[in-house]
């Protein structure tokens, strides 16, 4: 299939802008064509004004209509075959068979979404039922539940060609919510974007969607903001980097009608290893932690970017453990430009005084190579070198030496907002370290023990999300079933009739959803 | 009991501040005593640092616990006896009858709340349990709660002394969620507030609770302002005027680390005539309606501002009755600031060309009087003039007749969101106008057939919110049971021993609550 270069705007593919724009494959350097078109301003436009016009159709669609339609996303994404592979390897130089797997996530999740609207009960339908001789005012009847917020606009990640971008996982979780879309595809992997564009737009033909329900252009951060300014816009989801997030939110926040923009926007993930883990078993854990650190290389939103522990041999030995296997590994970069900022940010970091830093952020000049890299500091520089907290994103980590178990929950509490902590214990180390996990709590949307945060399961118990600056929303995740609650907002329905009223709230159940009716939750009808 | 005029920080009354202010009694414009001592910088800080102190410590407290204490709260406001009663009407002229009915549902906000902390569904805890044999990876553990968000601050309402200002609703759910809360106390009745801080002191006292844990300031908007940036508080409760909740939001937003703003700034809740009901039963809605309007002398957020018909004989025979109506009306309100507010925004509305008013906003220049008043105008007017799209405080509404159903779609359509829209109509009306509904839908946090806004039901399924400017943020409810979940964030608790996990994640489920687990609600073990 030749890639066109230009952008889908509900439904026709178009390139009226001046601009245009390239990426090389980070392997090699070469430049992929083709060249893709930046959309115009007057595109932007249309593509907003035409998913306010289908929002109006797709909000009366059923849940069946709409899983129907998910599922048939994921099943054209499937029919784009080894093509959508091999340009996605070509892009970013992930290997084949993670992006095999990537695209298994991503068809799973729209299943995901398509099987939980089916079954109902997200929307929270909620009934009380009148009673009409209360005194001393009579009750009426009230009845709540969850309605879509309107176009919703999306931002491609980077580090996830597939799963958090076009059609991934805040697409799929907007549409499933019964919101339009219009995403901004990331400039690292345009190619990808179309294909996946075009799979979703066959997907919106196939089922009879209206055609402003899926946009997918090419563009600047600009362009990004055009699209948050929009009036019709309800909602951004994003994934990337803290300026980027915080620009789109404080875009958001300046509109005339505030929007949510849900941003995750990284974090460093600290993992705390107590001394009795640290005594009995130093290697193991070291091994299992360079095995997240250079995963993917290091291009993970809960990649560890922080080791905590008791100063003594102990940890000196687990740091020479986790420095050696460092040097055994090395990997290709997403982009050319990813890779130069992992360079300078280690080199900041290595540079600040009091940390020591035992190799190179990169084995070669060349392209997007990268090697991994352990930092060493103490405490105290640690505290004092704000520069520290930031993520580096890429395949390094920081170990960091406390002199107390009162300077581990110390250094805790210093922490900002993260997606993940982790504490690495023996039975009587958590018994002993009850008040570090308590602080940990606080700081954080994923709590692990034992264990390393890489590897995040789709499931409805995720947490994906945590204070800021992990995200600009600590209520909202973007993993797991829980993401869709971020496109809805509750109506409630008074004194209508049941022929007025959405099924999902009439006495008869006919969706046979759990609710909520007069405070006991049940399937049955009313 | 003398009243002090001093703030409540951390269970001492102290007034380190130089400021001082009074209030006057609206009835009779008297002065009331003493005079009221504005919170100090120094006494703000102390505030703030005391309630994330406590918060430490409340965070643990289990649901039973925090559930005596806020029935503590509600027996010791109900404790406080007649001198409460007097106190509020003698600073907000309303009258005795509501202000014992108010003080009776800001008890049952708090006994409300304390039942569901205790039923816990609330939390919604989801367990998906380990797959260790799963291929090509084991599934973990996971595991998810909500967890208190931290400090929140509460901004007092000027038209609910009790049940919206120091122990109100924003209170009630913040100190259930787990919150410690801090009250800035309404100017225009600070010696209610005094009373109601000393019952939660007391109960505070009674239950052990740390006294970080509720702190009341007196003072003015720049104080809020102080509050609402400090670092450790995390969520914001307000309720007023659209220009002071916008005033902290952006301030909020502003922020190093942004905190979600729940602000609810009113709304001018439109009520829609259809053909049917106009022609079958226009006096009696004529009649409903001025009742809704005068209600509270026309002080509710819900208070219906607007009302749409086509233009004929019926909607002008309606238009008398309520005129009529409206003559006979006059009360007393809140505050002379607010009434000479009310009479100004009467006056701005009755200037614009195209308008007609049949009455005058006041029977005296005394005080805080008010009459109540009915202007008219056509579509064309109403959509071409931005002021009448703003709230009249007070017992004022606009009727606007439309010449055609499709201008009655084109007007709902032009409207900013709302707390509430409201449809009059018969059977074959409904039938017709589903458009219109659907329009309506995706402005107003609530929709009504066939009666009026005011009267907000305290329960489940209430949602007292909308989209902007209604409040910051249309996925809250700062009403019923769902205002909890505003003060709330989920934790994922990932591979944690059973020992180490809250209650309510446990495999024993010892708290007996509904769960979902492995996507399956139940109340069983796992």
């Amino acid at each position: 299939m030749q890639l066109s270069g230009l952008n889908l705007v509900a439904g026709k593919w178009v390139g009226g802008g001046q601009k245009v724009f390239s990426n090389n494959n980070p392997t090699t350097g070469e430049k992929l064509s083709p060249d893709f078109r930046e959309a115009s301003d007057q595109e932007v436009e249309l593509a907003a004004l035409q998913a306010a016009a289908a929002f109006d159709i797709y909000e009366r669609t059923t849940p069946e209509q709409r899983s129907i339609f998910l599922r048939r996303i994921a099943e054209e994404i499937n029919n784009l075959g080894d093509e959508l592979i091999q340009r996605a390897k070509a892009e970013t130089a992930l290997p084949e068979a993670r992006l095999i797997g990537e695209r298994a996530r991503t068809m799973g999740q729209l299943t995901m979404f398509a099987d939980l609207i089916q079954e109902g009960s997200w929307i929270e339908a909620t009934i009380d039922r009148a009673i009409p001789d209360r005194k001393p005012l009579p009750k009426a009847d009230l009845r709540r539940m969850s309605v879509p917020l309107g176009p919703v606009v999306v931002f491609s990640a980077s580090n996830f060609p597939l799963a958090f971008s076009v059609a991934g996982g805040d697409t799929a979780s907007a549409l499933a919510a019964g919101c339009p879309v219009i995403v901004k595809a990331h400039r690292g992997h345009p190619g990808t974007s179309e294909l996946v564009a075009r799979a979703v737009q066959k997907a919106v033909d196939a089922c009879g969607m209206p055609a402003g329900l899926f946009s997918m252009l090419q563009g600047t951060g600009q362009m990004g903001l055009q699209l948050v300014r929009h009036p019709v816009i309800k909602a951004v989801g994003f994934t990337g980097s803290l300026r980027g997030g915080r620009a789109l939110f404080d875009a958001a926040s300046a509109r005339p009608e505030p929007i949510p923009v849900y941003a995750e926007m990284g974090s460093i993930n600290p993992v705390f290893i107590l001394p009795g883990a640290l005594q009995t078993k130093a290697s193991a854990i070291a091994e299992t932690l360079m095995q997240s650190v250079t995963l993917g290389v290091g291009q993970f939103c809960t990649n560890p970017g922080l080791v905590f522990g008791l100063r003594g041999n102990a940890f000196s030995d687990f740091a020479n453990k986790a420095n050696e296997l460092a040097h055994k590994f090395s990997g290709t970069m997403l982009t050319q430009d990813i890779c130069k900022r992992y360079r300078e940010s280690v080199e900041k970091a290595a540079s600040v005084h009091g940390v020591q830093s035992s190799g190179k952020p990169s084995s070669s000049a060349q392209a997007a190579d990268a090697a991994a890299v352990v930092l060493q500091a103490d405490a105290e520089t640690f505290l004092k070198q704000q520069e520290l907290h930031e993520e580096i994103f890429g395949p390094a980590t920081l170990l960091v030496n406390c002199g107390s178990p009162a300077e581990l929950e110390t250094i805790a509490r210093s922490l900002p907002g993260q997606l993940t902590a982790t504490v690495h214990g023996t039975d009587e180390d958590l018994a002993q370290y009850k008040n570090l996990i308590q602080i940990l709590q606080q700081k954080a949307g994923r709590l692990l023990l034992n264990g390393f945060p890489t590897g995040v399961e789709v499931c409805p118990s995720m947490q994906h999300g945590g204070p800021y600056p992990a995200t600009t929303d600590s209520r909202s995740t973007s993993v797991g079933t829980g993401a869709i609650k971020r496109f809805v907002r509750p109506v409630c329905f008074q004194n209508f009739p049941q022929s007025a009223l959405p099924p999902e709230l009439q006495n008869d159940n006919p969706r046979n959803i759990w609710r909520i009716v007069d405070g006991q939750f049940t399937r049955e009808k009313c």
